[in-house]
């Protein structure tokens, strides 16, 4: 059996709170230019003449650094690894700015054990990502394959 | 007016199709060591011995490179750029593998003017990602701010 947690170690209102880490202007715009090439993400020149008219990261950026944030506390460290099933919704409440440093919490809402694998469970974690004003940039509920022990 | 589609030029059941761009096994590797540090994202050798048993791409690179597929076709050239708001549900219902080739086919659902704002408009997306088998990887609904003629 392999260290981490596993589904018998969770109760239904566990909190989860990740250390906090910056995302800089640089990071926001090479991540654009790879995955989001729209204005408004790309520089604060190109930012500025779009609609939005200030440089913010994209809405993916903030997903995959909110994912960081999971995997250094803001869930739990799952034996063998987590797999994310399905994301029920997210929402981008305020922009990410330049500078921005984030810290994700997680509650785990709901479990239950896969009907179809015996060696899983599912879980339901609600996940807000703020910054350092305390603001909410990310709200996400995510359904999460997590390991059993058998 | 910038060039660029606006909300006017929009109808509903209108469909987008992207190019295909490759998901490279290099590329999976290095976005999950800065997004998404987890076994079966990593590497072969860390994958093996994940709960998994093979290397996948974090399903937020699958959902970062569905931007840039929305972005290069997979929806309209806005003018001045759109923005999303929320999205209502991601899921995975296939792993995307190193070397897959993913395009984006997307579905115009619904759309409204915003109430607060006379500039913008409201859309919904239906967004499906396929491999190169035409399996589904993705489906995701999103709900994008886009820009009005005024």
């Amino acid at each position: 059996m392999q260290g981490g947690v596993y589904y018998e170690d969770l109760a239904v209102g566990q909190t989860f709170t990740s250390p906090a880490r910056p995302i800089s202007g640089e990071r926001i715009g090479t991540f654009a230019a790879e995955f989001d090439p729209q204005p408004q993400h790309l520089d604060a020149a190109s930012a500025e003449a779009s609609i939005f008219g200030e440089l913010v990261a994209s809405g993916w950026h903030t997903c995959a650094h909110t994912m960081r944030l999971l995997v250094e506390g803001g869930m739990p460290a799952f034996a063998g690894g987590s797999m994310g099933r399905s994301v029920e919704g997210i929402d981008w409440p305020m922009p990410v700015r330049p500078g921005d440093t984030l810290h994700a919490v997680s509650e785990l809402v709901e479990m239950r054990p896969s009907r179809s694998r015996p060696d899983r469970g599912i879980i339901r974690l609600r996940t807000m990502t703020l910054n350092q004003r305390g603001e909410t940039v990310l709200v996400m509920t995510s359904v999460i394959l997590v390991p059993r022990r058998v």
